[in-house]
C-alpha cells in the first residue's frame, strides 16, 4: 500500500462512513449526498492555514484541528442551517505525517461529532507547511435561511455570547504570556471556538407571523412568513468588520452601544498591560459568536439564553449609512472597520 | 475597501451570478443550492499547489486556473454527473496579487464556462505559495451515479482517449525540452487537460434493460436496472493505479492488453531520447480519461465515440484479483502501481 493510501486509512478509521443521505463517502471519485425533500444546501469552504491562521509551534494539533472545522462550521450557524458534511484537502508536512497527525485527527474527529458532521471526502498531499482547507454543508428548510441582507432601519442588534474572547487569547500569546498557569483558560476561546449551532438553528426555526402586505404582495413565496431575525453573520473578523457587512448588504447604517457589549472579563494584570476590553470587543476577531438583528416588534420572542448561550441587545439598525458607537462617555464616534484582514499592510 | 474585499471584487466580476438552484452565492456567509427532484449531489475535493502539482516559473497563471478546475471537475465526469457549482479557497503571494491573479481568474473563468460551472463561493488569503482548494458539485439523476465498485468478472475494460499524453508533456518539462517550437502541441494536454464530461453522462444515462432477477429481488430499489458501465474511474494516477482501485473497490482483478492501449503519438526524436509510450501510457498520471467497465453482452451498444472521443477496449476483469499485463510480447507479467503518489520516495 502507497503512503498516501495510508493516510486516507488513517482518516477512514478515526470518521467512520455514516449513512444518513450519504450514499457514497470516503474512497470513490466523489461523494454522493441525497437531500431531505423541502430543504437546501447550505455551503461554506474555509482555509487554515500554518504561519497565517495557527502557528505550529504554540498550537496543539488537537486545537488545530478542532478549530479548523469549528472556524467552517460557524459560517453554517451564521445562516441558521444545521451542519450535515465536510470535505478537506489538506497539506501535510512529512514530519507531521506521524503523531501530530494523529493529534489532529483526534481534535477533528471531536469537533465533528460535536457539531453532527460526517466526513465525506478529502485529499492529501505532502507539503512544506500545514495547509487545511474545509467545505462544509449544512441542511435548511426552504427558505429560511436568514442571510446578511435582511437588517432594516429601527431593528436591534443583538450578539451572542462574549467579545473579544478570542482576542485576548491571541494578544496572551503575541505578547509570550500565554505559558503563565493562572491566564490558562482565558486561551480556550482562542484554541476551541465554539460554534453557535443551537442559536443559529432556533432564529432561522422562529418565524414571525405572516404580514398582512407580505401575504398578499407574494402569496406564492416561501418567504411570506418572516423570521424574528431579518440579518446575521458569525464574528469571525470583529464586530466593526462584521457589522459593516450586514450594513453594506442590507443598504442601513447602525449604532453601537458601548456599554451594552458584553465584554471579555479582563484580569487586572492584563489590564494593566494595555489590554483593553472595548477594544478588543470592537476589532478583536475569531470569536465565532452570532450578530444578528430582530425587528422590535417580536423582540419580546427572544430568549435571553439560547442553549445556555446569553443574548445582549447592543444596538439598533439605522437609516443612515454609516456606523457609529455611542462611547461610555455619551459621546458618538464613526466605527472604523479594523478587524481582520489578511491583506492589509501592518500599520 | 479593504484588499480581500477588493480582490473577492475582482473574482466576482469574472463570475457573475448565476440564478438557477443558486439562491444564494458569493457575498454572503455561505451559498445557498436548492436541488433539483429526484437528483443527488456529487461532491468532490482537490487541492492545486505550486511546486507540487504545477511550478510558478513555467505554467502559465491561465493554464493554473484552468487545469485546477479541470483536475476537479474530472472527478464529476467520472461519476457520470453533470457539474453545476464550485468552491474555492485560495492562498495567494503578494506578488501574485495583479496581473497574475488576472490570468489565473481568466483561466478558471474559462474552465468553469466551458465545463458549466458556476462559482459559488470562496475565501482569498494572502500566503507565500499559491494554494488552490477547489470543490465542485455535480447533480446526477437519483442513483444513476457511477462507482468504482460494480466491476465483475467478464467485463471489458475500456479506456477514453490516448493514454500517457499528460506525461509526455511532464517529462518534455522535466527534461527541459518544452521550449523547442516543434515540440509545443505535446504539451497541451499537460497545460489543458480535458475532463471527459459528455461521455460520463452519457455512460449514466444509457441502462441496461431490467433482469428479471435484479426486478424481482429489488423491486423497490432505484436500481433495478443497470448501466452498460457497470463501474468507473477517471485516469488521474495513472493506468496502472486507477485500475488497481476499480479492482480493489469491485473485488475482482484485470488484464490489459498492451497492444490494444490507445498510446500518445511520441515524435521520433523523443523515442531515441528514451520516451516509452507504452510506459508513459501505464504509469503516466493526469491525462483525466475516463476509465470503465462494461458488460460484454451490452457492449455491442457502446459508440465508437462520445462527444468526438474515441473510446478503446484494452482487457478484461477477471476472477482471480490481481492486475496483469499482457505485453506485445505475448507474456504476462504483474502491472504494478507506479502512478502519482505525493507521498511515495522517489526510488
Amino acid at each position: 500500500m502507497d503512503r498516501e493510501d495510508q493516510l486516507i486509512k488513517r482518516v477512514s478509521l478515526r470518521f467512520p462512513f455514516a449513512g444518513d443521505g450519504l450514499r457514497v463517502g470516503i474512497g470513490d471519485d466523489a461523494a454522493i449526498l441525497r437531500p431531505r425533500v423541502g430543504s437546501e444546501w447550505v455551503v461554506t469552504t474555509d482555509a487554515f492555514l500554518e504561519n497565517v491562521h495557527f502557528l505550529r509551534n504554540i498550537q496543539h494539533p488537537r486545537s488545530v484541528g478542532y478549530k479548523a472545522l469549528a472556524r467552517a462550521t460557524s459560517d453554517i450557524a451564521a445562516m441558521g442551517a444545521r451542519p450535515r458534511y465536510f470535505f478537506m484537502t489538506l497539506g501535510l508536512p512529512e514530519a507531521c505525517a506521524g503523531t501530530w497527525f494523529d493529534g489532529f485527527l483526534g481534535g477533528l474527529a471531536r469537533a465533528a461529532r460535536r457539531f453532527g458532521l460526517v466526513l465525506a471526502g478529502g485529499d492529501t498531499t505532502k507539503y512544506p507547511l500545514v495547509t487545511i482547507s474545509l467545505t462544509v454543508m449544512g441542511e435548511v428548510d426552504r427558505g429560511q435561511a436568514i442571510l446578511r441582507s435582511g437588517a432594516r432601519p429601527g431593528d436591534l442588534l443583538c450578539v451572542s455570547g462574549r467579545l473579544g474572547e478570542a482576542e485576548l487569547g491571541l494578544r496572551l500569546i503575541q505578547e509570550k504570556l500565554h505559558k503563565q498557569k493562572s491566564w490558562a483558560k482565558l486561551l480556550k476561546k482562542h484554541f476551541y471556538p465554539e460554534p453557535r449551532l443551537a442559536l443559529g438553528v432556533w432564529l432561522a426555526g422562529h418565524r414571525a407571523a405572516t404580514s398582512k402586505i407580505a401575504a398578499s404582495t407574494y402569496a406564492t413565496s416561501t418567504y411570506a412568513t418572516s423570521t424574528i431575525a431579518t440579518s446575521m453573520i458569525d464574528t469571525s473578523d470583529g464586530l466593526s468588520t462584521d457589522l459593516g457587512h450586514i450594513c453594506e448588504a442590507s443598504g442601513v447604517g447602525a449604532i453601537v452601544w458601548a456599554r451594552e457589549i458584553p465584554l471579555a472579563r479582563v484580569p487586572v494584570g492584563l489590564t494593566r498591560r494595555g489590554f483593553d476590553p472595548l477594544d478588543m470587543a470592537l476589532h478583536g476577531g475569531e470569536d465565532y459568536e452570532l450578530l444578528f438583528t430582530v425587528s422590535k416588534k417580536f423582540s419580546s420572542r427572544l430568549p435571553a439564553r439560547v442553549g445556555g448561550v446569553p443574548i445582549t441587545v447592543i444596538g439598533e439598525m439605522t437609516r443612515a449609512k454609516k456606523v457609529i458607537l455611542l462611547g461610555t462617555d455619551g459621546r458618538t464616534t464613526p466605527l472604523q472597520a479594523k478587524g481582520w484582514d489578511p491583506f492589509r499592510k501592518k500599520s
